[in-house]
């Protein structure tokens, strides 16, 4: 796997929602160009079939990978949960998801979270119905650590809350401690965002949880966990934009489908200037 | 259009929840053989744009009518709002689409409720984005009668909530009363659910409605008016199967996707025995 550096980080998800990583990523690793495909014809994933969610995802990988990248982000937690061994056994390039690092900064925070109580913390996740009938979390929880139980529940309405842009008030309140409510009376102390939308929802996910559960319930981002984790990749594969940049990063944004919501979509999940977005076909 | 009695009618909708107009058409028309296509491998059309429902309804048409129809129902707004005069335009057989079903009962309801109170009555429309933004519903009425204002609301949190299965307690009552009430402010008062999901909140939508207004809100149902209508047509056009049918009639269900919530989804719309489904590539 010889990749060229000065090449462009590939990001796919099934809509915007991916954003939110883009976001993270511009954070992590600010001199780096992105190419950012979201597949906004076909989405959501998170309803589909496994067959029909690998079918979409080796779509969108390659696109990216046609037009040159460095490595692959797969940014959608459905397609990360149900793809990510078939695209790594495709591709000849480095393919990062974010159910990985969002369960190392899950493990991380139920480490630290057990120091302060006796009963055993478990982590509750919240996702699509695809990325929880995987079960992807518990899968790569176990693998990082075997003492800890994972619970994840679908939470699908959350993505339209956001879509809708119902980011606080009595809706979403009710609609998260529907969510939540089952969990933390099972245990659960740490809280996963499964779901690229849901970071939009964070501050009414956390209040709502320390709410019922009597005390502040940390909240883990996967968009966060994977640019983190892909900065340490960068670093130690020594893949970061060489000669050092001399012109501002290139964010590129494909999409598959242009609705007239795209902008103000677009807008909530990536808080700087939006790019024209160029629509092509799968 | 020389069409044989004898085949079925097609339908087609972006998902399952047109399977409350094959409800209705059962019920309407019961010794009548139906081919439903779900297109749940794209679900939902209503956030997308007009150019992409439009190809997708094509290619939904295209599959039904090379099976052998006799008619053709578009159970799908949004795709009816953008679609049915390109597909009237390419198909040689008749195509009915829910808009002017809806357009045409709403207009009566407004009408009869006019003769009750002195200020205008409006008709108002819940529907996706993309019904709304095509206009397709003000206009259908507009052609019925140029006297009555109908005002068009996207309502897009109904679907996720009915694919869910939340169908009363607080979260339905308080989306519904957060779309309903601009409505109702403005002096709408007749309520079209122009999606195929949102009969599943009918219940709901009359009670909040009534709360609201103060007294009862028609409700009109583009399902039923639909299948209403399509009696008609076959009554008139002769296109009703003969000789008299002698064998309980035969549902076909095609769908493009088949997630594992598809028997409980497809439950929630079709109040009978659901066949097995059959799925196809588009």
């Amino acid at each position: 796997m010889a990749v060229d550096p000065s090449l462009p980080l590939g990001v796919f998800d099934s809509g915007l929602g991916g954003l939110t990583v883009v976001h993270a990523l511009s954070q992590a690793l600010p001199g780096e160009d992105i190419i950012y495909l979201g597949d906004t014809a076909r989405v959501p994933y998170g309803t589909r079939s496994p067959e029909t969610v690998v079918r979409y995802a080796q779509g969108c990988a390659a696109v990216l990978v046609r037009r040159g990248i460095k490595a692959l982000v797969v940014a959608c937690n459905t397609a990360s949960a149900v793809s990510i061994d078939v695209l790594r056994a495709e591709l000849d390039l480095p393919v990062l998801g974010v159910v990985e690092p969002g369960a190392q900064a899950a493990v991380q925070a139920a480490e630290e979270a057990q120091r302060h109580q006796r009963e055993p913390v478990k982590i509750g996740v919240l996702g699509t119905a695809g990325t929880v009938r995987s079960g992807a979390y518990p899968r790569a929880v176990a693998k990082i650590s075997t003492r800890l139980e994972v619970l994840a529940a679908p939470a699908p309405l959350l993505v339209p809350l956001v879509e809708e842009g119902w980011l606080d008030g009595d809706v979403p309140e009710l609609a998260v401690a529907r969510y939540v409510e089952p969990l933390i009376a099972q245990g659960v102390r740490v809280l996963v965002l499964g779901c690229t939308h849901y970071p939009l929802l964070r501050p009414v996910i956390e209040r709502v949880a320390a709410r019922i559960a009597g005390a502040p319930v940390p909240v883990v981002d996967s968009a966060q966990a994977t640019a983190d984790a892909l900065l340490r990749y960068v670093d130690e594969e020594r893949l970061a934009r060489h000669p050092a940049p001399t012109r501002p990063r290139k964010l590129e944004l494909l999409v598959t489908d242009l609705p007239a919501s795209f902008e103000v979509v677009a807008a909530r999940f990536l808080s700087e200037r939006l790019p024209a977005a160029t629509q092509i076909d799968l």
